[in-house]
């Protein structure tokens, strides 16, 4: 024997698959998998399953939801008039997570990034265009990772939507909580110098 | 909305469930999954299940086999009188892909850690005293993590194997390949040192 049995090696392989996961941590899950009691591997295979059965994506804000529209889109108390535009799912909930954003969510389905095939045509981008048109919202919020893909998907869409005159902005740039200045780096910290903001009205405004 | 969808959020907490996977990880491979096609979720789901059906663990050496005795207890080419004992069925795998062992194995089943309740009663040990005293081996070489774990392992088996008057020896310590000895930790380079060996010699049998 060089090798596992074929029901061991067919789920190291099927683990193989998950994004960032390479043969030895397959191994490890598939070996932790089988010392499992058969229930909990049959909730795990359910929960897999489960998601190809009730879940689509909204037809307004693309997000993945039991019901259409999904609940935000559907929720008469956010601000209608403010899109905040997402790359992805995961980001879209980070930002509801922080409980400081109550308009209304795009979610683009990833950045631009020619080299891996990924052109606007891959994105939701035609659907934002036709809903910034059809809701005429005041203010999107371009909320992009600050990396080159980010930056340039949110320069292609600002200029894109140029032609709407609606008010385009993104988020701050700066030192994330808990950091350091002498270990920030550079571009950080020009981000932040160029975006400094005046100590007494930041306080006035938050505490208004 | 503060949170996925159920279906999402289960499948994220099942996947939790795998060995150092947190949540962030957990949700990157559920995310991973709602984008792929059914078909292919479908035959991770059938891979984790079917590890419930046809496996079972040989009842001579304890390694996860679809027959019993497993291909390797039961491949009379093999030499039955030196037996390696592992702690996991990976460990076996890893000294089975390295081609240089001919004899059989015992798996113990995991290491002592008497912090997480791992004693000689949660693994293996009394099969293995059974197992020498049936087939009487000549030599066993325990093929333990180089741990203190591992170490204690080793030396309680050794202890207990004692007055059954076997060769019991162990894996070589030294030098990994490709290491360099100016950034080998002390412990390896002393591993090393005391375990040396005549280089002709060496070259000898290894061409002998």
């Amino acid at each position: 024997m060089r090798d596992f049995p074929d029901p061991i090696k067919r789920l190291i392989e099927e683990l193989g698959r998950l994004p960032g996961v390479g043969p030895k941590t397959a191994e490890r899950y598939a070996f932790a998998l089988l010392k499992r009691r058969g229930e909990d591997r049959e909730r795990l295979a359910d929960a897999i399953l489960d998601i190809g059965g009730s879940l689509s994506t909204c037809s307004v804000c693309g997000n993945y939801t039991e019901e259409n529209p999904c609940p935000i889109c559907s929720d008469s108390r956010r601000d209608r008039t403010f899109v905040c535009v997402v790359a992805t799912e995961q980001d879209l909930l980070a930002i509801e997570r922080t409980g400081e954003f109550s308009g209304l969510y795009h979610v683009l389905g990833g950045v631009l990034s020619p080299a891996d095939g990924i052109t606007p045509n891959e994105l939701n981008v035609r659907e934002l265009l036709a809903r910034v048109s059809r809701e005429t919202p005041t203010e999107l919020v371009m909320a992009f990772d600050h990396t080159i893909e980010g930056e340039s998907t949110m320069m292609y869409l600002t200029r894109l939507l140029r032609p709407s005159g609606i008010r385009v902005t993104r988020l701050a740039r700066g030192l994330p909580t808990g950091s350091e200045v002498g270990y920030a780096d550079e571009v950080t910290l020009s981000d932040a110098l160029r975006g400094r903001r005046e100590v007494i009205r930041e306080h006035e405004s938050s505490t208004a």
